[in-house]
């Protein structure tokens, strides 16, 4: 990969470049800080072995056997796994340390991968090193003519951040443990390092409570993880170096704790159980039993969860349920606050002595950040890099996921572009930046299911992950997309459905196994962006609507729209003298124009496809639109205004969103219709 | 279904016929005894529930929400499960009687589905019967363009024969139990009542033995099931209408028995463990300590598999080993034998005894017959029919394998025709007839991982869990083969992975995303059919040769040569003027013509794919060669006889194995070019 070694040798002497094996075809991510390439391969076969020196670890100790596992998953061949001393080992692992007991932020996650043709070496300081180390050999492995081989080349690497997160919240949809486990495999592949656990919220209460037992019982409609499981997951996660954070929304987004426990809400209720809506919810904390019942829960939980950062979520408290409650506000004006947010300060300010007192360290997100609070406390931003260098400026320490939310449908590309030390994080003192700690990705389960998740999550969050681990300079979307297309496929290993229930979707919908043609639809169009999904069905809770329509099967991002996008590029770059991409664009458009003919009888023959007929008929049009701008430009006839006009009206709707979907073809075929009729000076 | 209908029209008065709803797009897999169809349809919306009068049984209890977790899976719709009485259920389930504590051969599996656009009737005599009335309902689910909807109709159902059986061997390669759970799924969807599991072979003993532990310690190399999973397996099973039948092969195909225990053997060995070779062995017969070891053994396996039915191999038995044993040859001559097959018999005989002992029913394949074995006995023929009809006029009970080895590769239209009353058994008397029981499907295991297995046993074996299960008279290919395309993806449901296994292979074999070249070849190709299948590795032992290459990834059967061979012969048997036909034979031809160039690249990047090279050259020529004479047949110009020479050299060359793969075109082609270059008359 050109690009690849290109960045490499930025940050290397130039010589290196030169010893490169051609042609490149790594498929690294996150970039490494430092590739080094060299010539000759590694041959990885079935005597392939590990050996390991130095300090040993539970976590090397299973995880070479996963590794090798993984080895043989990528490359379909059984390993004869015979002991080897260092000596003759395929790969010898050198660890200098164990790791701290619970893993800990800031804990050295740097690696070297020296590989020769003989034989790798990895050295590491801590095993968390090493299994980065491990992941990008797995990244290496690829088939040659030779056989399975690694490239020789030496890797020396480190994070960016110490703070790689994916949020996943369990309230809106729960997921099940099966479904977070193979994220936290795809986090690990991607060296990302937190998982942090949405687990409340007014949806539902996740986590069984032994000391506080209507939590579940009553809030979690039967769908929560017996503390069992969740020490089971925990230490799953700590084997693949991530951490897991809790979160426990409070005092707002809180109905699920009130189902069970309503004298602590703000309004008498009822909050019956099983019912799970948007009704407005904010815990009383004007009343000493909210603390009383703080103390528990956090202690409990607390000793659940072994890491040292607990989140208390605090964002978004409702207004209307304090303001309508006399003895609330009454409380406001006799301790002289001023309003609400004075309120939620002082709660916070509570809060955090009780989070502390269980030896844990209070995050959440920017609303909690307040001059009262100590400067321990870690804010993390859904509201941008402003937030967050006002925060670091003050000495709160901070993340970023403004940007990386995932539940948007944006482009991979604009998560990758958003770095957290730019705008006005790039003005901190080198004393301030230190204080931004990394940045979290967010996945809000309003609309996926166990079935959609890792298509909303993957393959996009890779390029969260490289930005969050690699050198701020490398930043070039286009080497970007080269590899999350490898990667993307290779995350299938691990068991994660995003690629392989696209398909089966499909085919859900039209009840047939022959789906080429709405395959052919889905591929060019993307769910709405940011929040502009609206919902067909009469107000179900959000649990129970079906997630079964064109927008939960389409991908947030269409390669091929994408692919499209870039041959129109060419073509006009070229001053529409490009022939070949004039054919590939002709190939496309006559494929795209004569779709809806056999598309046809599959939308009207079901029930949840019905909608989708007017996006099936406008690519169509804009197709056929497509094919007469190019016969135009060919014969350079410019094309009248009326005709422009005309379709410039189908593009238009084409972009808005119908059936929650919008066609992406749409901006492209615009240039063609652009490009063949000129708008006329007036 | 047109065919469908028909099928069930012929099984009732004409006059139903009238009222079937138009067009009918049922995918029922075996097709039932008697369809009668009505008109409208019952819509399956969130509201949908259950609800149960008669009999009660535990599977049943497990099986209704096992069911409606189905019917969201395949609708992803979340179904509301509220409790229903009877008089407002949208589905009543009415069963008259609890089955047998185990599931017995030839217990009542018969079912009624009535459905009404109000709500649907299920009743059945057992449990079972009603179990099968719900993977018919769930068949019958589709979306229409009112919702999720079954048709009208009544179904009276019930088995042709009352052992369906799949037999998996887990000795060649270890299947985990995942892998055989999500199997038993797919065998319960398409109403097959046996899994037939092969225990232990030469390769591998695969049961925890308490009492001889030696057996999974030594004989196992570390893969095999303990005897808690083997009880959860079991109730698994039967939760779902499968019985499961194990077989300890002996005498013969018991080389893992004598690693642990050579002094069974009738060779001195040594049979070192961890190597697993073709070596021959046989247990030494003439012993009586082999015997008192046989009694413990099927002493524990009996008490661990409830099934009254217990197979013991007995098929293979090499004469190596015990002709080169100067005592066993004695032994022989003194008792009055004429040779091994009489010390066979003589062995079966103390074997049944023991067998019996255990209060279990002895199963063998054919070498077992021998007269003087009890009635009892149950035959399990490789082969073929007259070997089963000998064995029932003798009185015995057999069942049907030859003709349904899936390991074979053949078509599932070949397994389809095997019909277990034909050839010989055709002539039994009615009493005769009676004892064929029904078949059993193989899937031996010598060419097949966990990863493949699943697409080697699916869909064909729809096809062969049909013939067991229809009426006779239900043999229609072209209808088999519609309704097959449409079961398999459905099966994709039950987590099985035949169809979603098979893209990430070919990505696997390229190193890369982009995969549509080699699909192309892929979707052209079959693996050899029955033992033709070589390998390129040095020896490895079985369970250590990798299978990644093509020939794994490729179906055993092409969906498109079935189909392109369809399309050349609707265009030949309309005289080669059927112009719709010509152009999408040519679009196919135009393709694969141009494929190779493609694909190139790939196959010389990977030393996986060099081998495949000549195929995908060849399939070029052979498409070139089609497209010249679809031309010389359109312009009526034939063309000359060196043409047709030179041209079927090359069909001859792709019909060869070659990296274990046949061109499956090539017949098609080949009529297209004798067609447009007439063999001329000497």
């Amino acid at each position: 990969m050109r690009t690849l070694l290109v960045l490499a040798s930025a940050l290397f002497l130039s010589t290196c470049f030169a010893a490169a094996q051609t042609p490149s075809t790594l498929t690294l991510m996150p970039v490494p800080a430092k590739i080094q390439p060299g010539a000759g391969q590694l041959v990885v076969d079935q005597l392939f072995t590990v050996a390991v020196t130095g300090a040993r670890d539970a976590r090397l100790d299973s995880g070479i056997p996963r590794f090798l596992d993984q080895v043989s998953r990528q490359t379909g061949m059984p390993l004869n796994n015979q002991a080897a001393d260092s000596a003759k080992a395929a790969l010898v692992i050198h660890v200098e340390n164990v790791g701290h007991k619970v893993q800990e932020l800031g804990e050295d996650e740097s690696y070297t991968l020296e590989v020769s043709p003989a034989h790798a070496t990895l050295t590491a300081a801590t095993p968390l090193g090493a299994l980065h180390g491990l992941q990008t050999f797995l990244q290496l492995v690829e088939p040659t003519p030779a056989g399975f081989a690694v490239p020789v080349l030496t890797i020396r690497d480190e994070p960016r951040f110490g703070w790689r997160g994916l949020l996943i919240d369990v309230c809106r949809h729960f997921i099940p443990l099966d479904v977070m486990r193979r994220n936290v495999d795809g986090m690990a592949a991607l060296k990302m390092n937190v998982l942090h656990w949405h687990l409340s919220d007014d949806e539902g209460f996740r986590v069984e409570s032994k000391k506080l037992p209507k939590l579940h019982e009553l809030g979690s409609q039967g769908q929560y993880y017996t503390q069992a499981e969740i020490r089971e997951f925990v230490a799953y996660a700590r084997d693949r170096g991530v951490r897991v954070v809790p979160e426990f929304e409070m005092p707002g987004h809180s109905r699920a704790i009130v189902v069970g426990y309503p004298e602590l809400a703000s309004q008498p209720g009822p909050y019956p159980p099983g019912r799970v809506s948007r009704d407005a919810s904010a815990l009383d904390v004007t009343q000493e039993k909210t603390y009383k019942f703080l103390d528990k829960l956090i202690g409990e939980m607390a000793g659940l969860f072994p890491d040292a950062y607990f989140h208390i979520g605090g964002d978004e408290v409702d207004d209307k349920p304090w303001n309508s409650n006399a003895r609330i506000q009454e409380f406001i004006h006799a301790h002289g606050m001023k309003d609400n947010r004075d309120l939620q300060a002082y709660f916070n300010q509570r809060l955090e002595k009780i989070v502390s007192k269980h030896g844990k360290i209070m995050m959440g997100w920017d609303e909690i950040l307040h001059p009262s609070l100590p400067k321990t406390v870690v804010v993390q931003s859904w509201r941008g890099q402003e937030s967050l260098a006002a925060a670091a400026k003050q000495g709160y320490r901070g993340l970023l996921s403004n940007g990386y939310y995932l539940d948007l449908m944006f482009p991979a590309a604009q998560h990758y572009a958003v770095d957290p030390m730019s705008g006005a994080a790039a003005t901190l003192t080198p004393e301030e930046a230190k204080r931004i700690l990394g940045g979290e990705a967010c996945m809000w389960s309003e609309f996926v299911t166990a079935e959609t998740i890792d298509s909303r999550i993957w393959p996009r969050l890779a390029a969260i992950a490289e930005r969050l681990w690699s050198p701020q300079d490398v930043k070039d979307a286009k080497s970007m997309y080269q590899r999350l297309d490898e990667v993307s496929w290779r995350l299938g290993w691990l068991g994660l459905t995003h690629e392989s229930n696209y398909v089966p979707m499909l085919r859900r919908l039209a009840g047939k196994e022959d789906v080429r043609s709405l395959r052919i639809l889905a591929d060019a169009v993307e769910p709405t962006k940011e929040y502009t999904r609206s919902e067909v069905f009469p107000e179900p809770p959000v649990q129970r609507v079906p997630l079964n329509r064109l927008v939960d099967a389409a991908r947030p991002e269409s390669a091929v729209a994408r692919n499209f996008a870039e041959i129109v590029r060419s073509y006009i770059e070229s001053g529409y003298k490009d022939a070949s991409a004039e054919a590939q664009l002709r190939a496309w458009l006559v494929k795209w124009q004569g779709n809806h003919a056999m598309l046809k009888p599959l939308l009207e023959g079901s029930f949840l496809l019905i909608e989708d007929q007017p996006l099936s008929e406008d690519l169509a049009t804009l197709s056929a639109a497509g094919l007469q701008a190019l016969d135009a430009i060919g014969k350079s006839q410019p094309l009248p205004e009326a005709w422009r006009v005309e379709q410039l009206a189908v593009v238009e709707r084409s972009m808005k969103p119908r059936a929650n979907l919008e066609i992406m073809l749409a901006p492209s075929i615009q240039k063609l219709i652009e490009a063949a009729a000129p708008h006329a000076n007036p």
